[in-house]
This record gives C-alpha cells, structure tokens and sequence, in this order.
C-alpha cells in the first residue's frame, strides 16, 4: 500500500517566524521602535490563558513587543469595546488580538468590528473577510492564511481544482473557503446540514476539515492522491480526519498536531510586523 | 415530455412593491418626510442613463423621493468619494445607489466603501457583503435578495441542498452563494477556471447562473428535477441557460426576461424604505 506525504506544518512555521523576526529587527531599525502587537483576554479561561501566554513568547522571540489587557470575565459588550476602540486609536499598537471565545455576556462580533480594519492581524473583522473574498488588500484570518501557505509550499496550486471545505465559521471555513475561490479553486462548502457528505468529499482534489469532531472524515470518503488539509484540534491531540486512514488513500495529509497547527501563530506575527511597516509609512 | 413549472418574478415583484409603496406612506406619516434614494451616475453611458432612470420611476411609484446626483465621465475617484461621503453624512438620505459599472479611471471598490453601510440599499460595500455571509443585519446585494425571495416564494428551501452557482463577482455569485449557505444549503461555486462545469451542474438541486454568456448552461448539464434560476441578462433578451432545454428537465426555472429581473429593483426599494425606517429610529 502507498502512502502518502506529510504536509508538515513546523518548519516553514519556524522559516516564516525566522523571516518575520528579520523584518521586525529592520523595523526597529528603521522606526525606532519594536512592532507591537496587543491581546486581549477577558476573563481567565484556562486554555485562552495558555494560547495569550504562547502568542506573547512568540512575539518575544520575534522581536515584537507584546502588550497585554486583561479584563474581568464580567466585563460587557461596551467595556470591551472600549478597550478595543482604544487600542485602536492608540498610534504605539500595530496589531490587535482578541482572544476568543469571549464570555457569553459579550457581543462578539461587536468587540471585533471595535478592532480598526488597518490593526486586525488576526483577520476576524468583518472588513478582513470581505477583502480576503475580493481579493482586496487586508489580513487574512490566520489559520486560513496558514492553510494557503502550506499548499503554497507543497506545491499545490488550487487553481481548477475542486476544494470541499467542511465547516463554515466565520474565521476558519468560510475565509479559507474564500482564499482557495480567490486562488481559482472551484470551492464547495459543507456543513452541518450537508447531504450525503462522504460523496461530496470524494470529488475533492482537496479537502480542507474544520468541524472540530474528531475522525470525522474516513479514508474512504477520499478520492485516492487527494489533498487532505486537517485543521481540527480535538482532545488527545486528534484532528478532524482519520490520519492512518488518509494516508493509504491520499496524496498529501497534514499531520495533527504539527500540519496547519504551527501556522497560525506565525501568521499572527507575520501580519503584525506587515501592519507595523504599513502604519509607520515603511511599507 | 414533461414541463418544468416557471418561476416568475413580475407578480412577486409588483407585490414587493406595493407593500414598500405602503409602508413607505407610513414612514411618510410618522416621520414627515418621505423615504429619499440618491442615485449617483459618472457619466452618460445610454444603458446606465436608462437603469437610473427606471429607478427613479420606480422610487416615484413607490412615494419614495429619489435625489439625482450627476457627474460628468471624467470625474476622479477623489470627487466620487467626495459625493458619496456628503451623501453618507447628510441626514435627509437613506440610501445610495451607484450606478455602476463606472469609469475606467475610478476606483470602484473605493467608490463603493465611502457608502455608509446603513444606507447601502444596493449591498456593494465590503460591510454588506460580510453580513450576507455571516448571517448579521444588514442590507443584501439586490439581485441575489432577490432570487432568495423567488426562491422563498416558489416553496424552495435550500436547507441540505446543493446548490451551484455559476459566476464569482462581488455583486452577484458570492453574494448569492453566502445566502444560500447561510440558508444552509450546501454551496460550491464555479467560475471559468473550473473543470468539467457539466458534471459538476449536474449534482446541483439549485443551479444560480450569473456568468454573462448566453445560453450557456445546456439543458443536459441540468440534474432531472432541479431548480434553475438565470440570472444572466444578455444581448436578445437571453439569459445564462437554454431556457428551451432547461424547461423540458428541471423543476423550477426562471425565465428571461420576468424572472429574476425585475426583483432587483423591488428589493432595491424595500431596502431604501427599511433604511429610512432604522434611520428615525421608526424601526
């Protein structure tokens, strides 16, 4: 039986973050100060607590300087909003994260539009996936834009293929939905409420997975020398796609963990020290 | 040989119509003015003269009051802008509709984002194109409003379904295909990249055709039993499908003209009147 390549993720993570490292050292040269990307955690989550701490240590071996807000699990919509509006205006941040989820209390989508189009790195904005569906200047949702770069770097180009995306959030299957259309993919979306969905999935030359249920794409729903794009994360280190199985079927599979995972955060950064050029006129 | 059943658009649109004429006579009695639509034209281009024009009659109809702003063809996308933002600012306007296309000189999307987003009636701005796609209030694009009316009408639910659709711009194919997923339809979208197009049509319950090219959807690319809905308008009075072809396989489909035509401007209307509605606050 063959088997297929990895996709793995760590290394062009860690050449992307070597790279935005040199470009935040020039910038610092040039602007007289470090890019600056701000989090925002509401609340103390355990998990969200783990992620800021990781994003700040990547920012500091970046070369970014990282600031940190940390609000109350009982801030409201309009605290938050404050506080995003802020940052926003203030001319030190290059980039704005907002740690999601956010409590039940909170207006989601609210705080996030407070984030102006020119600071959000993380690409959750409504004006950040319009742009990524138009093709327009913009960040890109990170865990998308590290999808495209990993395809990139395997030298997969969507351009005529048939790419089925299972999942449709607003940051991680409709913008990478987006981003494989804007590339030339013919793209179809599935979902909770898809129809015989394995059929679907076998007339895809790439599959991206982002339903964060774990195996939930077999093998046998893979047309053989697919690419098999798993961006789930599910507990026990278990993405979206059954991975053994993939791999006497596929092509090409990102592993779980070390495939699309390693990507977002050195897009994050990536973007950031891009937003820190882009604000100081360095461009 | 059996017949497909037509969907006409002419009696739902007269309807659509005639209930914004009511409530706009309503919002003409609580609010003491009347609804006002500003149209913006570059230029003396016959065709655009004549939409803008059919517009205008339309707001008449209607008992909205229609505000004509003209600019010559050799208007820069600065003073476009410039026009739009007044327009955008001044309290006396509830919605603006750019003709379009505009100039080669202008920037079109820049022309389109100086329109505030709660007066975007015509649902060109990035704002409005993320709010169709993510399910939030706001103003659809309005001829895919329009075929999610015809669809709603006809008794079709695209919840589970495939629906395809043929074409990819800002103002039709995308905006169409992000109501239809959040109708929870499963969704792929082609374009002129796309390989083997006939299969693909083939599986699709609903076929959307916004490509521009007469008659270019066959009627044996059709699944026996689908819905099709041509929202192709060329030369002739011909649409995107093989009208003939598609009546003797599908469902449901929509003829050219009296299909999906005249929808556009009904929802253009309605959505002029619900903006004045949300702008006194008479929501």
């Amino acid at each position: 039986m063959t088997s297929a390549r990895l996709m793995l993720g760590n290394g062009l993570a860690k050449d992307l973050a070597a790279d935005t490292a040199r470009r935040s050292e020039d910038f610092h040269q040039r602007a007289g100060r470090r890019p600056c990307l701000a989090t925002v955690l509401v609340g103390d989550d355990p998990a969200s607590v783990t992620y800021v701490r990781m994003k700040q240590n990547r920012c500091r071996q970046a070369g970014i300087e990282s600031r940190h807000v940390a609000l109350p699990d009982t801030t409201s919509t309009e605290e938050l909003v404050a506080a995003l509006t802020a940052l926003s205006e203030d001319p030190e941040v290059d980039g704005i994260l907002l740690q999601h989820p956010v409590p039940a209390q909170i207006d989601e989508r609210a705080a996030f539009e407070a984030i102006a189009a020119g600071k959000d790195v993380d690409g959750v904005t409504m004006h950040s996936f319009a742009a990524m569906a138009f093709g327009l200047p913009g960040y890109d949702s990170c865990t998308p834009g590290g999808i495209m770069r990993l395809l990139d770097h395997h030298g997969v180009d969507p351009a005529g293929r048939h790419a089925v995306v299972i999942g449709r959030s607003p940051i991680l299957g409709k913008p990478v939905a987006m981003l494989l259309l804007a590339r030339d993919a013919t793209v179809t979306v599935c979902h909770s409420k898809t129809q015989d969905l394995p059929a679907i999935v076998r007339t895809a030359d790439i599959v991206v997975a982002a339903v964060g249920r774990p195996e939930f794409v077999r093998g046998d729903w893979l047309k053989p020398g697919a690419v098999v794009v798993d961006a789930g994360y599910n507990e026990g280190n278990v993405g979206d796609v059954a991975f053994d199985e993939a791999m006497s079927r596929a092509d090409l599979v990102t592993p779980v963990p070390g495939g699309v995972g390693p990507m977002t955060i050195s897009v994050l950064l990536d973007q950031t020290v891009r937003a820190a050029f882009e604000h100081a006129g360095l461009g």
